[in-house]
C-alpha cells in the first residue's frame, strides 16, 4: 500500500491533502510576487501581474487567468482592511505525486497572504548595513521562482554579521543584486545599477527608482558595479517592494560617504512616495 | 486583519495549517533523500542518512535526530509492505510566516512517501535516450536541496525530445551530471565520471557503480567529461537510486556504440544487484 508519513503519523497516500503533494515543496516549481499598499492603495499591481505572467510563461505554467489573480489580490486586500499591507502570492504548477515531469491537465495552485507591514522608519531614516555574499544562485534569476535557498543562506550570513541585507557578488567580481532587493549606487549626477540580464530580477521598485532618479536629475547607468566602484560611490541604496528605497550606510563594515543617508537618496525616497 | 487566501477561499492567517507556512514551499528551504528497497530490504540506508545529515548541516537545519529519521523510514517501509519500494523523504526548516531569516526555535518538518517502483525492465534491457541541457543550477548541487526547478525544466526539455533524462553541460562545456542521475562513460578498461565537487551531488549509486566497476576490472577515473569524449565513449550509462544502472544508447540523437546496451554496462548491472 502506498503510504505517506507526516512527522510520526502514517496515512494512506491517497488520503493526503493536495497541499502535501504541491510541486512547490518538492521542486520549488512555482513563481511568486510581493506587492504592497500605501494608504489603502495597492502600488504597481499591473507591473507585478505582468512580471508574474512572464515568470509563469518562462517555466511553462499554463492555464492561469491573470484577470482572476488580479481580482483575488484585490478582494483579499479589501477583506484584510490593512492600509499599509504586504501582499504575498505564489502560483505553483499544481499537486501530484512527486515526479519531475508533469501531466498536461495539472491545475496550478494559488496561495496568498496579506499582512501588515512592519515599521520601516528606522531603516529609512538611519539607513542599513549590508554585507556581500557569493552569488551562487541559478542562472535564471530573471524568473521570480520559489527556488530561494541561496537567498535564504545569504540573508542568514548577513544577519550573523549584523546586516539587514546580503549583496550578491558574482564570480567575475560584479555585484548582481541583493538577496531580496535591487542594489544601486550614486556617483555625481548618475544612478548606477546592474542591467536586466538573465541573472537579475526585473525589479519593479528598481524601475520606479530609476524614474525617480530621472525626475531629480540623475542620469541612469545600467552597468554592473564592481566592489571597487562601490567603495568610491557617494551614496548607496537598495530598492525593494516592501520598503521602496532604503539608504545603505555601511557596506561590508565600511561607512558609505559620511555614514549617513545621502542627499540624493533622501530626494529619491521623497520622489518615490509621490508615485504611490 | 492578517489573512490568507487558498484558491478563492479567504481564511484568517492564524487559522492556516502549518503545512501552508512550510519554508519548503516559500524558499525550497529543505533537503531530501530517495532510497529504494530490493526484495523487501532497503538498500544503502546508512549512506543516504549520512548524506542527509551532511545536507542538513550545509544549510544549518539543526535539531534533527538522524536516529529518529532512520526509525521512521524503517517503520513506514514496514507498514507499506511493498517489496520493491521507492521511499522519498524531505526535511524542511519548519513552518512560520514567510521571512528569509528564521527563529532559532523553529522546528523542522518531516514528510515521507513509500510508493511501489514502476517496472524498469525496458529501460534496463533496451537502454534509454538522453539529451543535453545547459547546467543553470546553483553552485551548491552537492547539497540535496528542494531547489529543483532547473532539474524540472531540464527533464521537461528531455521529454519533449523523446528522451528519458537530461544531461547537464556547464558553461565550460563539461558534463556535470543528469537532472536526476549521475552520468558515466566507459572507455576501454576505464569508467569515467565527474569528480565530486560543489556542483555535483555525491550520489550513492555512483559510489556503488564505481565499486562494481572495480570488481569487474574497470579503472575509475574521476574527471569531467567533455561532449567530444562522450561521442568517443564505448558505453554510457546513468546511475540513479530508483533504477541503479541504466544503459544510455542514444545521446543527443546519436547512437552510442552499436545503439545497444554495452557488455560492461550489463556486467555492472549484474554486479550492482549482487550488492543489494
Amino acid at each position: 500500500m502506498n503510504i505517506a508519513m507526516i512527522e510520526d503519523k502514517i496515512v494512506p497516500a491517497e488520503e493526503l491533502e493536495p497541499v502535501f503533494l504541491d510541486r512547490g515543496i518538492y521542486f520549488g516549481d512555482g513563481v511568486y510576487e510581493v506587492v504592497r499598499s500605501y494608504n489603502s492603495k495597492i502600488f504597481a499591481l499591473e507591473e507585478h501581474l505582468q512580471r508574474l505572467a512572464n515568470s509563469l510563461a518562462a517555466i511553462e505554467i499554463t492555464g492561469v487567468d491573470i484577470g482572476l489573480i488580479r481580482s483575488r489580490v484585490q478582494r483579499a486586500f479589501d477583506t484584510a482592511g490593512i492600509s499599509n499591507a504586504k501582499i504575498y502570492f505564489h502560483i505553483t504548477r499544481g499537486s501530484s505525486p512527486r515526479a519531475h515531469n508533469w501531466d498536461a491537465d495539472l491545475k496550478p495552485n494559488f496561495f496568498l497572504t496579506v499582512m501588515g507591514l512592519s515599521d520601516d522608519t528606522e531603516a529609512k531614516t538611519k539607513g542599513i548595513a549590508v554585507s556581500t555574499y557569493p552569488d551562487w544562485r541559478w542562472k535564471r534569476c530573471d524568473i521570480k521562482s520559489l527556488n530561494l535557498l541561496p537567498n535564504v543562506l545569504a540573508r542568514r550570513d548577513a544577519a550573523k554579521k549584523g546586516c539587514d541585507e546580503a549583496i550578491f557578488v558574482d564570480e567575475a567580481g560584479f555585484i548582481t543584486e541583493g538577496a531580496g532587493s535591487s542594489f544601486c549606487a550614486i556617483f555625481g549626477q548618475s544612478l548606477q545599477t546592474a542591467p536586466l540580464t538573465a541573472n537579475i530580477l526585473p525589479s519593479i521598485t528598481r524601475k520606479f527608482a530609476i524614474k525617480a532618479g530621472k525626475d531629480i536629475g540623475l542620469e541612469p547607468i545600467e552597468k554592473s558595479l564592481t566592489l571597487k566602484e562601490v567603495y568610491e560611490a557617494k551614496e548607496l541604496f537598495i530598492a525593494v517592494t516592501t520598503k521602496d528605497i532604503v539608504p545603505v550606510v555601511k557596506f561590508d563594515g565600511e561607512p558609505v560617504g559620511d555614514g549617513k543617508p545621502g542627499k540624493y537618496t533622501k530626494l529619491l525616497m521623497q520622489k518615490f512616495r509621490s508615485f504611490t
